[in-house]
Parts: structure tokens; sequence; C-alpha cells
């Protein structure tokens, strides 16, 4: 099946020229996470990754999971690949080292989630998971909690899993109905069903600590009275060993399309006992500040499933012989990746992966710098950075990860169709991330309605604004290259500026106005951008001095030529979609 | 599961307004298809396909089909199914009287084509091969060979199948080695290996007549030296009777990521009897003469997976519940089909599949104007217009199909990831028509290669002159609906003859330069020509007269102008990708 080589070149350059990682190995937490140390880092990932991990997608995903008498086996290897997983500590790199964690940017952390993830979407669900949950006790639980689960959460030893979603209750969270009634300990039983729970069971690890929303006898309807609950499938003793099993139980796991390896499951709930994390009545504000980095991860399955795709279909189209391409001699099949629409699309790989890559890390240095930065206003900046980029990492990057793993059938021809040859697999896991966490319909919504608005437009304005500062420096360049892209980019700009526009100004009248084009606009700005950070990369590889090889810098170049010109173009026609208003859905002709 | 509901007045409104079936019933061979027959015949075959097809495509998915000894056992109910559409005759509607079919135009069979395939893709693909196989005997085999195959294949009794591809020889078909040596009696003996052969072993029929591309031992190499051969699965006795069992065996069926329920079969012939059919070395030629029709017939594939797709993505949205639509009573969950993207997602289903459903239907048109009326310039103009149409049908239906598979499945959240629901199964279905019958990048290559060099580019600019003038008709309607989308399809219009004209200047010189650009052209020229379709369907809605019921006319209206404001505008901007050229795919840099 496909090998996988980590990119460590292209991640490598993100982290150098658009991340500045040196810059945010400066700032006090990061001191020892000075770039060569990164480099190091990422590297042995990507080792262990490849060798460990990778291997196990294929035959992972052909297997499937089983569910007996509550227990779910995973398949085979799994366990074992997980114990090398907790015994590396890959899963603490970027957490906090009070618990274990090594402290290292977020952005690092994002680096390593990609190969993780480009490995094995679905052995990468459970550590995703997981860090969820660290990430919520982290920010809201109390410095007993936080010692009691935090060192066993952060090796990987116990993992994690979140508990929203209810039959009745998938996007819309407030409608959930999951009893917590208060008990004489200070604790609560917890009494309901929990459907499409990720690693909400499995044979992995020690202890499970779920993380669970669920409503008290008194709390008002809606997201309003939601609290958050900490659930562990074995109650944990004084001396932090897990005890007594408690009362939650895996009665199902769902036959999915794709993603076979990671179980999805039906957990019940029977008087379990919870533990209130924070206040009760926060649980949904408590989401919310873990909604950034849950959705960038998210995001990065796309560009991991793209990546993996790509890898196995430039190594397919090398060794494929069909066809006689143009210009080679008579008589002898060609290698089809000298066919040019072959290239055509391995191209749009290449350039997509690395637009959404590069958008993708700077959203993770955003989110770093908002945390970590001295100056109060760089944080604040960044908080607002973090929050325009996520659902564009989100929506645009899942979106993008299921165009570029059809392509990689495609590039198979029939052989993609056949499950042995494993493309398909990468197609078929690439369907779900544009639905969970919050569908991209609602990170759509969520830019419209959350992310425009912020400073009353100043944060998407600003962001045009830095784009056009890199238009004008491509065009300014002299370079016949880069000239080219920054002419697209400047036209790319216009339509977002215009779409904005018109969103600010109609979407205060009637907001389904803005919500019937937030669709249109997410992949209109996110495409302009996935320009500009190509724009930017082929800046930093035109510069003088640089030290890449020539061949890696004249491939960034053509690659965002590429990108500026077949691929940027289509999406200013979407400012037509955006400002064709609510009206024409709504027709009464329409689903009678 | 979902159900299905023939949409029949759609069929109707297409075959009425953009067919004008009325004028087809005329010509000689038709006259007894007048407007009411047709639709009649149209009505009862949809009350079949929805009552005894397609309940079975959901559970035969599931369930999947099984080899053992060589034989393949189809799922529960096909067998069944297969014998009430034997004897109900639906598929030799549009096949010759003199061997039993209905002699209705192929536009007609078209129609019964999406119904059977909407029912069910798998269960439909022994029919459609059977079709394929009727019309390469119709077309160049003897009377004898005729007389013998072609009454019982028009019954449905034997079924074909078409066998092309070998491991090394897909796409390049002029790879084949399966040999084929004379023997003393005439016929030949033929021995190699096929693969991904559709239906190429199966329970449902008494036989199975194989057509089989194979090399005569002085065969020239590559598509010169192909010749073509019945392969019955069964010896035909004198009385017509399947007899002894022929020497090719059904060795391994594929794993597939969809289309679970049609057998594709590895098929080993090992000196099996065959009859060559027409000349030796013509097989190609022969095969292209049917290729216009099969391609057709899988481009109907993407529409009927879309419309499936699409009635289920309806029902759903009508019925679950979730959040709260801009204006609703607070409180109270609201229908999903409320929330303005969810609108966004079905209204771009119905728009897309609306438009294909026109383009493909003009493409069956054509092919019965071709074939059938008396004037031969008339059966020029509609063969050339028949080839320039069959690569937009296959190509860019199949790619809309599954695009709006993909929105069934998003329209439904998470339980669109889950198979029981049936929504994934659709998305599985449509990704294999984009690869089989001539990938999509091949359609792409045949449109710049072989139609737009027709009578030097005149075949295409007489299209887009045809559009022009409906763009002039829309815009001078002096109703603003039609207005809106004369303005965008005149737009659109323009773009195709940038891009046009740009292709036959340059792919002169270098035919890289227009193979690199061929997918955005086809892509381009097919959108402007959805948009066209749906612009006289606008037309038709509008005029005075009109006996459609309101509501049905309004919905052409809106949907029409959905399509030309939020799905034309893009495609425009793919000029830039069409003129960009081969030099930037063929950097050295790139895929090292």
């Amino acid at each position: 099946m496909s090998d996988y080589t980590p990119p460590l070149d292209d991640i490598d350059f993100v982290l150098t020229h658009l991340c500045d990682i040196e810059e945010l190995s400066r700032l006090e937490p990061f001191t020892h996470a000075d770039p060569a140390t990164v480099r190091g880092v990422v590297e042995e990932a990507g080792k262990f990754m490849a060798s460990a991990v990778a291997p196990l997608n294929h035959p992972a995903d052909q297997q499937g999971l089983t569910l007996s008498d509550g227990v779910v086996t995973t398949p085979d290897g799994f366990k074992e690949a997980y114990a090398q997983y907790v015994d590396a500590g890959w899963g603490a790199v970027a957490f906090d080292p009070e618990y274990g964690g090594g402290g290292f940017p977020w952005v690092v952390g994002v680096a390593l989630q990609e190969l993780l993830t480009t490995a094995s979407m679905a052995f990468s669900m459970g550590p995703l998971l997981t860090q969820g949950a660290i990430d919520m006790l982290q920010h809201h639980s109390s410095a007993e909690q936080k010692a009691m689960y935090l060192p066993k959460m952060l090796t990987g030893e116990w993992t994690g899993s979140m508990n929203l979603t209810e039959p009745q209750a998938g996007s819309d969270v407030g409608a959930l109905i999951t009893k917590a009634v208060p008990a004489a300990d200070g604790s609560y039983r917890i009494s309901g069903q929990k459907i499409f729970i990720t690693f909400g069971e499995h044979d992995m690890a020690e202890n499970i600590v779920h993380l669970v929303l669920a409503r008290t006898p008194d709390a008002p309807p809606g997201t309003k009275g939601i609290s958050c609950f900490i659930v562990p499938k074995f109650l944990v003793e004084d001396d932090g060993s897990p005890g007594e099993r408690n009362g939650v139980t895996c009665v199902s796991i769902e036959h999915k399309m794709g993603i076979h390896a990671s179980p999805t499951c039906t957990l019940v709930y029977e008087g379990a006992v919870g533990y209130l994390i924070g206040d009760e009545n926060q649980g949904m504000r408590y989401m919310f500040t873990m909604m950034n980095n849950a959705r960038l991860s998210v995001g990065l399955e796309g560009l991991a499933l793209a990546e993996r795709s790509h890898q196995q279909s430039v190594a397919f189209a090398k060794e494929r012989l069909q066809g006689r391409a143009v210009g080679a001699e008579p008589g002898v099949q060609s290698p089809i990746i000298e066919h040019a629409d072959v290239r055509r699309m391995l191209l749009t790989q290449k350039a997509l992966i690395e637009a959404m890559r590069g958008l993708m890390y700077l959203n993770g240095r955003a989110i770093d710098l908002a945390q970590h930065h001295p100056d109060e206003a760089v944080r604040q900046k960044n908080a607002e950075i973090a929050d325009l980029y996520t659902p564009l990492s989100k929506a645009w990057g899942t979106d993008m990860g299921l165009e570029c793993t059809s392509l990689g059938i495609q590039v198979h021809g029939g052989m993609g169709y056949i499950e042995e040859t494993g493309a398909a697999q990468h197609f078929r896991d690439a369907r779900i991330p544009p639905i969970y966490e919050g569908t991209n319909g609602i990170q759509a919504m969520d830019l419209v309605g959350r992310k425009l608005p912020m400073r009353g437009g100043a944060v998407v304005t600003e962001h045009l604004d830095t784009m056009t500062a890199t238009a004008e420096a491509l065009v300014g360049s002299g370079d016949d290259d880069l000239v080219a892209v920054g002419a697209r980019l400047v036209e790319g700009v216009a339509a977002c500026r215009q779409a904005t526009t018109w969103l600010i100004e109609h979407g205060l009248v009637d907001p389904n106005d803005a919500l019937a084009g937030s669709t249109p606009y997410l992949r209109l700005l996110a495409t302009v951008t996935g320009g500009w950070v190509l724009g930017r990369e082929a800046l930093a590889a035109r510069r003088d001095g640089a030290e890449e090889p020539e061949a890696f810098r004249d491939a960034k170049v053509v690659t965002a030529r590429f990108f500026a010109e077949s691929l940027l173009p289509p999406s200013l026609g979407l400012v037509h979609a955006v400002t064709s208003g609510a009206t024409p859905l709504y027709a009464d002709s329409l689903f009678v």
C-alpha cells in the first residue's frame, strides 16, 4: 500500500518563513524551542509516525472494529502502536510543562498533528479527542481535577472523549437532555444517551476521561442550562489508579463510510458518577474556549488526507504506464505522470495542500501569540486573527481535503475505486471532517455572524489590507512569476472587499441575506487567503540569500503561480453568489 | 430508507419544451411515439422502477455479492426484480422493432434509463451493459448473429458484457494482449484475462453475451490490431437455447468503494469459442460507433444519483429539527430546510440536476435526429451536436453527480456519514462514473482534441451562437428574472469564446497547451451550456399560454436564476486556467 514520507522540508519552510518560529522561540515560555530543536522534534516525530503508525492505516480500515459486551476491540497493531506513542510522549509536546508537557508552541503541536493524522486519521482521533479534553481541563477545571487527570492524559495513558451529541441535539447542542443530579458528596449522577462519541470506548488505554455535557435539575432551557462534567470510565482511587467501573456503557458502534478504525460510540450513562467542571450552566462557554483549537485540528485532517492521497497519487502516476504522452517515443507506454491532465491533477493537489498548510500553521502561530506575547495589543490582534482564520482552516481545509482525495482516486483510474489500492480510503475518511466539529455551513455562519462583525468588520478589513500589501510586494518585485501571482491576488482581494462590504451592509438589515451568502463568502475569502499564503511563500523562495535548494524554491514559485492562475480566479465569481441574498432561496415554489 | 418518486413533471417539461418530442414523433420511425404515448410509457416505467427496483437499492448495497466456484450470487431480490423487468420489456423500448424493440426515440430510452438508474444504479448496470452490447451488434454484426443474439438480448433474457480492460490496458485500450486464434470452423479460440468486467458473471439471466476485444495472430500493434468477438457464456444450440458452457470463468470480483451490488469481474478466457464481429482489426472502430450512447448513459448515472440524493435530502431536511431559523418562534426547533445554508445546498442540487437533465436529453434528441431525420443536412448537424454534447454529458454530468451526492451527505450532517442512512451510498456509487467509459480527463481530451477541431472549430462556434441567441431572447424579454439570467449567460458565452479561440490557436502549435487546459475548458463550456439549458427552460416557463401549474413554472425560473447568479459565474474564471498553457505543469522542479 502507500508509504508515507513526512514532508519535512515543506513544514520547515512554513515554520521558518511564514510562522517565524525564531521569533516565537524568543517568547518567554518557548525559549527552549529554538528553530533547530523544533526541527529535530518534527523530524523525530515524522520518523515515528511514518514507521509505527502509517503502515497500520490501510489494514486497520479493512479490518475495522468489533464491539462485544461493551468492549471495543481496535484493529491489529493499534494497541501496540499507541503504547509506543505514549512511551515517546508525542501527545504532550505542546502542552503545559507543569503537568508533564513539553511546553512547545502550539504551531509545533500543529506540525506533529499533521504528521500523526497523515500517518492515520483513524488512529489520530484518540489523541485528538484527548487533546480537546486536556484543553478543556487546563482552562476550566479545579487544581485538584487538573492534578488528578492531566498528567495521565498528557502522557496518553488515559484518553479523553467529548460527549455533546444526542439524537435530537447535533448542531443544536442546546437541545440536549442528559441529566446531572447532585449527590450528597458534591459529585453528580449522570443519566442519558450520547451518540457519535469518538473513541468513547476502546482497548488502547487504561482509562477514558469522558467530558459530558448535561443539565442539572433546575437548569434554564437551551445553551444557557448546560453544565460540563468529568465522567471517568473507571473511578480514580486515591493513589491515582483506576478503580471501580463507572456507570457508562458503550451499547453500539456506528457503521460508517470511513474512519473504520475509529470507534464512534453510543454511550449510555446510568447514574454515572460525574464531577462538575467550574460552575453549573457554564458548559457551553467552556466549550467555546476550546473550539478554535479543535476546529483547527479538524481542518488539519483535510490537509493530512490530501497530503497522503497526493503522495500515493504521485507514486502511482510515476509507475503506471498508459498511453503515449505528447512527444514520447512511439510504441512505448508513458508513465501517466507525463500526461498533461494528470500533472494538472497532481499540481492542483500540491497547490491546495501547500496553501492549506500555510493557512493552518499561521492559524497555530496566531494562537501562540494570542496566548504568550508580552504585549497585550499583539495578543489581542492575534486572538482576532485566530478567530478569523479558524473557520477558514476548518471549512476550506476540509472541503479541499475532500477535493484532493477525490483527485487522488481519479489519478488512479479504475484502480482507485478498488479498496485494495487504498486511494478510496482517504476519500471516504475525508467525507467526515466537513461535518463534525461544527458543519462547514456552521463555520460559514460563524464567519459572517461572529467573525465578520468583530470591530465592525475591521478584523476582516485588516486581513484584506495585509493581503494587499503582499500583492503589492509581488507586483513590485519585477520578477515575472511573482508579478503574475500579485496581479491575480489584487483581483482576488478586490472581490473579497466587494463581498465583505455587501455582507456588512445587508447582514444588518436581514441576517438571512448574509447567511444565504455565507458559504460562498467563506470559499472566496479562504481561496484568496490561500493565494496570499502561496504568494508569501513565493516571495520567500525568491528572496536574496535563500538557503533551500533551487529546485525546491522554483517549485514553490510554480505552485504559487498555478494557484493564482488556475485555482484562484474561479473564486472571484462567487461574489455574485454572496450578493444574491436570501430571497431566491426562500421562493414559495421551491421544495413544496 | 429513501423512497423514490419519479420526477415525471420535470421529465415531461424537458421532453416537451427542450426536446420537442412532438417534432420527433413526426419522423418516419417514431409516428407511434406521440407525446401522449411517450408520457404514458415514461409514467408506467417510473411506477415500475419506483416500486420494484428502488426499494432494493440500499439493502443490496449493504448485502453485497458473493462469488463461489465461479458463480456470482446477486443480492436478495435482484433476480426476481430483473425477471419482472424482462417480463415488462423495459429494456427494449428504444430498440429496433425488427428484433422485438419498441422503436421509440432514443431520448425516451434516455428517460427510462434515468428512471432505472435512479431506482438503483447497481441494478441498472446489467441492462446498461446489455444495451451497449446490443448497440454494437445492431451496427456491426452479421444478419445471422443478429438473429441469434438480439431478440433475447432485447428482452433481457440474455445480458451483455463489454470486455476491453486488461491489467496493462485501461485507458490505453491498444495495449491489450488477449489472443484470438482462428479455428477450422471459422470461429476463433479466445485466451486471455479481462478485468473490471461489469456484470461479467451473475445469476440473473440464462446466458451472458460477452463482447471481447482481442488480437488475431498477425494483427498489427496498438489499436489498429484489435478485433471484436462474441463469446457467449453458454454456446447457443441450433434451436437458440443455451447449450455447452464456454471456456470463460469468473475468477474474482472486486471489493469496491461503491456499486456493491454490481459484480465487477475478472474473467479468464481459456480457448473460449468466439465469433468475429465484422472484419478483423476493426474492433476499435466499432467500439467508437457506440461510444456516444454509452458515454451519455454514464453521464445519466451522475444525473440519477444526484436526483436520488436530492429527493432523500429534501425529505430529511423537512423532518429533521435542529436550531432555530431566522424569524422562527423562539424555543422551538425548526426543520433544517428553513435554514438558508441548507436551502442553498438543496437548490444547488436542484439547479445542477435540471441543467444536467436538459443537456442529456438534448444529447439524446440529437442522437435521434442524427439517425432518423430525412434531411441529410439535419442529420449531419445533429451528429455533430451529439458528438459535442457527449463529453459534456459524461464528464460534467458525473462530476456534478459527485458534487450533488456530496451535498446530500452534508445536508444529513453526522447521520449522512452513517451507512444505515443511505445518503453515503449515493456518494460512494457516484465516485466511479467519472472514471469508467473514458475517464473525465479523457473526455476533456476528446473535447479539445477531436470535437473542437470539427470543421475548424465551427461546431463549437455554432453552439456558442445558439446560446447567444437564447441569451438575447432572455435579455430582450423585459422580465426581470429572465433578463438577469440572460445577462450572466452573455458573460458566460463570451468567456467560452475567449477560451475557444485560445485553444484553437495554441492547440495547433503545441497539443500539450490545449491538453493542459482541456479539463477547465470542459467545465467552463458545460457550465455555461447548463446555464443556457435552464435559460431555455425559464423562457418556456414564462411563455404565453403555459399549461404547467404556476408554482412549477415559477420554480423553473427561480432555479435558472440561481444557477445563473450563483453557479455559473465562478466558471468564468476558468478562462485563466484554460489559457495558462502546459509550461507550468511541466516545470522541472515538480514531482522530482
